[in-house]
């Protein structure tokens, strides 16, 4: 049998992973794996970037989990800063140009792996593409932004947009010392938070000290005389002072060279793929940031740009390039976040989601403690259920609170994964000792109580038919 | 429609928790409630004894959630330090001692809950009665103990069987300065976690200065010329001075009432109920450490003494009787505990529970850490699941680690409860941040590192019968 020839787009989570996997169940005289990488790094933790920004991480070196040389090693022919700039997929093969000496070369396949991951979401309007606008989304952004850091040139800074990343980053620029500033356009921070639970996070942000000017979008970002971005203009006119602009926006699939190359797209934006991330192209797959999952929930077809996907969706293309099975059973939107000591979590839908795919639902809401509440270090939780009406399928989950808080949002996404009520929910057997949870855990008096509101709508129901 | 009278034998949490639903569903002119509790105090922790003892919690209030007057409030007729010494199932009235005045009296009743929890397992050998020896099961005998340690009387405690109660105890006494002893019959402690996860624990207690003596029972108490115990002996002829001998033995159901009155029990020797939790007696219910629970797995009868699972049993019984329909669904060995800094958690099966359920499985142990490996503060961990033979189902999780390890469980717990494949665990969407897990959360590789073990077995078995 010929060799095969395997190509990688994208050297970080996805892309390595479906490469490594490939090499584990097929060797080097059976398929030849090459991949390109634009960046410096390869299989880095993008998430950490904030931590190594605030100086929780101590250096980039530590969010590199493989190098390429580890890669090479391995009998993966990685080729650094090297950019895919076009895919001929009739015959089936990529072109790679050197970032170093500009040089461009043909590389044939057999396989192609689409891996190229996100970019930044930046506002069309006036001076968003200016010097002194970052958007964080790779290792080389975080090294440019912490050298700008590390300048001393910088006082006050400005994050657009108070996703998960925008407030990561003004965490980190706030423990520097700096003057921070997060615009936001909704009253409320992080979206995919109903208004209620959001409003936490917007209080445990202003404790901190960042400033918080929500409610409005950034219009446009004015320049100094050097051309760098000198101010933030917000919707009613507000001008914020800025040595810095950072996007905090949130991003968008990188499908440019798909799109270029007639690689298919589904609804959202990202690459289509069915379920072992085969794109509609024969010998194409794709994986991570820029592909298109499946909320197994609402049945939308969405974007979730996150590692743990990215890795999982890496490994289902590993795996049957290998000549093995293996599919990506979707999402069910679970997310955390830290917010200086406040810890936030959410599965499922949240109301606007819920509202959105046509679900009626009763909502409860349960303020307890992480530990027993007599035990030393015990936390305040808040736990936030939705609940389908009549059937009380558990459809939505939102934790916020102190130390011990949020991972329990895991406990609940296993809930609603497998579609249970919470009158189920309520009976689980799990974990109890003092230094754990109360002797009612707050995942189940929040069922407990989402149980008596389903029955409670019932009741009403059964009166006004009546 | 004549009132109903409701009696509650025990005053803890099953017993209160089905009289307060109760209560809550029907009014004081439709439902009389009278309750027995022969201590002093309702609705406590007694989870939390051991964490007042060692001054964690500051004293014995902190552990009572509800007091008898709280009751009385209620409408709930609470009669302390009164015993109930006989139970006639045909003329449906018990027979009551006040323990202050050694007066008894009868009092009938239409609806009877039997809720007398445990009491501590004391072995029949030589001493064991002496004075000196305690059990600790309410918050009468904590009271008792802590007169004890606190009269400077004592120095030596040596704690007989290295179960949960025995180890939270020996740290209880260690971190009041006292040189403490744990004598335990099988090699490693806490039966329930198999011998590769007890050798971690068994670590952890000895390098608090715990003294271990394990690996074989204690035979005998001896007593000094005033009648106290003073040494333990072992199997092998050790002996152990003490000044204070502890039980931590384990609890056996508090059924002797039950039985003298031809209550039924069940093949475990608890009160054998069905799954609203009545009795074969009509109108008598039961609910606690007292009652036989299902085991979900194994499909064995089992007594599981634990709080949680007694405010659920409680809360079914006072639903059922307040005309509503609540059932309870079994157990599946959720457990969970704190060894100075480690912590350490079980779900499902253990290897030889699974062995005796007549199950073939694989395991898998995975050492990770508690958040990405770069992130400040990350603790290891270490999961290990065992997985069916060819189905995959996932049968049973341990854990042990430091800070943010063991409550990890849940998530298995919930996957255990509904039947999932290790297949489907590794595919979850579980919460990821650089604070919160590794990119691949610890349980998500360990699910990988089982299911990859089932496809091997399948293999082996293949290649067997070709």
């Amino acid at each position: 049998m010929a060799r095969e020839l395997l190509v990688v787009i994208g050297g970080d989570a996805a892309g390595m992973s479906a490469a490594s996997q490939a090499r584990k169940r097929r060797d080097v005289d059976d398929l030849e794996i090459v991949a390109f990488e634009r960046g410096r790094a390869t299989s880095y933790s993008a998430c950490g970037i904030p931590y190594w920004i605030g100086g929780a991480v101590g250096s980039e070196a530590e969010l590199i989990s493989r190098s390429p040389e580890q890669h090479r090693a391995n009998g993966i022919d990685v080729r650094m800063r090297t950019e895919v700039v076009g895919i001929d997929l009739a015959a089936r093969r990529v072109t790679a140009r050197d970032l170093e000496t500009g040089k461009e070369y043909d590389q044939p396949y057999d396989q192609l792996v689409y891996a190229t991951g996100s970019v930044p979401m930046r506002p069309r309007a006036d001076g968003f593409d200016a010097p002194g606008v970052y958007g964080v989304q790779v290792l080389d952004d975080g090294r440019e932004l912490i050298a700008e850091l590390d300048s001393g040139r910088v006082e006050r800074v400005v994050v657009v947009g108070g996703g998960y990343i925008g407030l990561e980053l003004a965490e980190a620029c706030q423990v520097r010392g700096l003057d921070v500033t997060v615009v936001n356009r909704s009253p409320t921070p992080v979206g995919t938070f109903d208004p209620d639970i959001g409003e936490f996070i917007a209080d445990a942000v202003a404790k901190m000290g960042i400033r918080l000017v929500f409610g409005q979008p950034a219009t446009c970002v004015e320049t100094g005389p050097d051309g760098r971005a000198s101010a933030v203009v917000t919707a009613d006119g507000t001008r914020l002072p800025a040595d810095l602009v950072v996007l905090g926006l949130g991003v968008r699939p990188n499908v440019a060279l798909a799109q270029a190359a007639g690689i298919p797209l589904g609804v959202s934006g990202g690459v289509k793929v069915d379920n072992r991330m085969r794109t509609e192209v024969p010998g194409v797959w794709s994986a991570g940031d820029c592909v298109e999952s499946w909320h197994r929930l609402s049945g939308q077809r969405m974007v979730v740009a996150l590692g743990t996907h990215a890795n999982k969706q890496g490994r289902v293309i590993g795996i049957n390039l290998g000549g093995g099975y293996a599919t990506f059973p979707g999402v069910i939107g679970t997310a955390i976040t830290k917010v200086c000591d406040l810890e936030v979590a959410r599965t499922g839908l949240s109301e606007a989601e819920a509202d959105a795919a046509g679900y009626c639902y009763v909502t409860a809401h349960v303020d307890s403690t992480t530990k027993a509440g007599y035990f030393p270090g015990a936390q305040p939780i808040r736990v936030k259920l939705i609940a389908e009406k009549r059937t009380g399928t558990l459809l939505g989950a939102q934790i916020v609170g102190r130390g011990g808080s949020a991972k329990r949002i895991d406990a609940l996404a296993v809930c609603i994964w497998n579609e249970m009520s919470v009158d189920e929910v309520l009976s689980l057997d799990l974990s109890y000792a003092p230094p754990f949870a109360p002797v009612w855990d707050p995942v189940l008096i929040a069922a407990r109580k989402a149980f008596e509101a389903v029955e409670a709508d019932i009741a009403r129901d059964v009166r006004a038919s009546g």
